[in-house]
């Protein structure tokens, strides 16, 4: 079964909007082992969208629009449908969809603005899909053998009623052939050594297939196998299994789980916990460790000491050490995971001071120089690694990866990965080396 | 001049990531009165590619296509690219680029993969476009009067070269007729409550038009008219300043502005700072303040006080306090409130602290429920604004909102907005109220 995605709204055709709709669709459309072949985005333009809805129509079983269909004159989509399903009528009134959307009005103690009347038309051959979310019914019909389904555009909305309207209508999960889908990724690592380390493995005519992506620093190896799942299932693990040996120790996880959820899983694992003081970063790892719910178990809070005079105040950083080093430096990156973990009763903490930039830090400190300290408790003692890095990118790039970097020094520490294993970006002294572009 | 963008990859169609690029490129191309009208995404499947590109290329003069230009099996552009323009024909090696990719392994001292080479081959009749930030160069090229340039997948990489190839292309700002566009944003107002406000100014026929979009909570007017940038930019203008009033006091700023950058904007200009005390945010609202380029101006620092002994701890919050009321509770937020600021030399001080989810806080806290605390000190006294929220949505969605609603009432504090200006989800009682859904 092959599907296409039309989206709908000059808004997105002319780039003030990310258009997340489609890809939310055509991953839960690959769930189903529905294939998508086609995204396609339009303009709030009549003629354009029936064109685009005929043109896909023929070309596939499954065609899903969204947009269009709000109480605006810009909303176009009803009547580009009924240009489409039923050439020359007039849209027909629903009185069943009239009475509905006064009763959400009614229920909210708002006048209901009368145009939002025009929601209750539909092709004379199309239906009306109730929405549970919002006032915009959604509509659905058939064409030239291929099923259509036009969905709201807010995405609360329209996830809602693919759920509720779509998924139903959608054949079970085949019994014989379906599309099986795994991914693994990994953090420190460059994308053309991943690509290296895979090896024959991304091999074109290789089943399962490999295919590699990098997003955001992170590098992600997307196995898919057609299939009989009996047959597909174990061959498929067997792919997934051999990357993440290849790609050990930056492997953190496979599908969902992100850096944050597998050193979470690890803290939770041997009961221990963990705290934070940030500068740079300034509460971006302590938000993403607190992305994962339950993190209260092992993440005890932290520091931001983005101002000197906090990291003295809060964390005991010798005001001297400061004045000397900088606040950028090894020393006052030690010293503020040194203090971090007197503070609290924490088995961990990691602490990061850098300059993100856009402006240097000064001389042999350029935008990117951060660096990165994780302290640990040994009975009374507290033992202390430290990583210099010289990131690549603008101020939220820097800042993610050293979130990100900090999470994986405690990964590695929590696995027992030597300390001289190295990260991406890692840079040993005052001029960062050159390293592989992300 | 119409535009047509069309994307490449199975990561794409198959919804594993979210293209981006399109929508970058089609506000790229509008900011010099290029309109995108459509945009297209195909899989890595030569024929499709080729297709698309023969279709788009003949409604637009200029096509814009992402992706596929990589070394491996499945990067197809080129092939599908010479069966448009050289039909029947092999690709021809171009040397210049041969050594070009060769010098860029040699920099990086890695050697390069033979399967490289094949990046440096292109249709007869198309050229190459040096790519300055990776290995793929970029293709450009005319077909039946449309300009077609294809640009590496890579975000970084694309933006580059759109830069360095595509804008010196474009047709420069018109001194006749042009797009003129902008954006106003507000926060902490609902969606049917801004349109009703917005009254006729969102009518169809009106000029310059204004349509209205919500996303991650922000509701943005967005204002066009296509005109001569003499007569038109004074109209453009007299609408952003009708819609700021009619939003007013919610309305924090234009185009490019966020909430976080118009805070930092005011306290610069009362040369005063603000220090956080954050829970279930978690550290986001500190990242959130430290995202602006130069916070550190007017941004001290925070605690990231997420177990109940730092609140204790660090912030001096009473353990009987938190045993009697909660950790979630008004009582809880004045007491971080006012320990944060005592512990810093800042004159304001923001707390949060709530039920993130996606598991209740117990009974009357449902997910959703956060208290919030605005200290000031006033010469020697503190004074505490306290309000409560019941906000809506998922855990990120009710952590994002609440370091949002803390900065509304930052800003509506400098701004001197009465403490009794209601904001969104704003909630009197244990039991949430029905608020209006975003």
């Amino acid at each position: 079964m092959q599907a296409a995605i039309l989206s709908i709204g000059d808004e997105l055709t002319l780039g003030q909007n990310v258009d997340t709709n489609s890809a939310w669709l055509a991953g839960q459309l690959l769930a189903r082992s529905v294939v998508t072949i086609e995204h396609r985005t339009v303009g709030d333009d009549r003629a354009a969208i029936a064109e685009a809805v005929a043109s896909l129509a023929g070309r596939c079983d499954l065609l899903l629009m969204t947009g269009g269909l709000g109480p605006t004159a810009d909303d176009l989509t009803r009547q580009a449908l009924g240009d489409v399903f039923t050439p020359g009528e007039e849209l027909v009134s629903d009185e069943e969809a009239v009475e509905s959307i006064r009763r959400w009005f009614a229920g909210r103690r708002t006048k209901m603005p009368p145009s939002n009347l025009s929601q209750a038309t539909r092709p004379r051959t199309m239906r009306l899909l109730a929405n549970g979310h919002g006032t915009a019914p959604g509509l659905a019909g058939e064409h030239e053998g291929c099923a259509i389904h036009a969905l709201p555009g807010p995405p609360r909305e329209m996830k809602g009623m693919f759920q509720e309207h779509v998924l139903p209508q959608l054949p079970p999960p085949e019994e014989g052939r379906c599309m099986l889908t795994e991914t693994v990724h990994a953090f420190g690592i460059g994308e053309s050594r991943a690509e290296q380390l895979l090896g024959d493995l991304t091999a074109r005519d290789r089943r399962p297939t490999v295919g590699m992506t990098a997003g955001e620093a992170i590098i992600t190896a997307r196995i898919r196998l057609m299939g009989e799942p009996r047959e597909a299932r174990p061959r498929l693990e067997e792919t997934a299994v051999r990357i993440e040996q290849t790609w050990a120790p930056y492997c953190f996880g496979r599908g969902d789980v992100t850096l944050p959820q597998a050193v979470g899983g690890l803290l939770r694992s041997v009961r221990q916990s963990v705290v934070t003081a940030e500068s740079c970063t300034g509460g971006w790892l302590g938000k993403m460790i607190v992305d994962v719910p339950g993190s209260s178990e092992y993440y005890r809070g932290g520091w931001v000491t983005y101002a000197n005079d906090m990291k003295a105040s809060c964390l005991d950083v010798p005001v001297d050490l400061i004045e000397r080093c900088g606040a950028v430096s090894a020393p006052v990156a030690e010293a503020m995971a040194q203090g971090a973990i007197r503070h609290s009763r924490a088995d961990w903490s990691l602490a990061i001071t850098g300059v993100a930039g856009p402006d240097s830090g000064g001389p042999g400190k350029p935008a990117g120089t951060v660096f990165i300290a994780l302290a640990s408790r040994r009975q009374d003692e507290i033992h202390v690694r430290l990583r210099r890095f010289a990131f690549r990118g603008d101020r939220a790039m820097v800042r993610d990866r050293s979130a990100m970097a900090a999470l994986q020094m405690l990964r590695f520490a929590l696995r027992g990965v030597g300390d001289d294993q190295p990260l991406l970006w890692e840079s040993a002294g005052p001029e960062p080396e050159q390293v592989d572009g992300l």
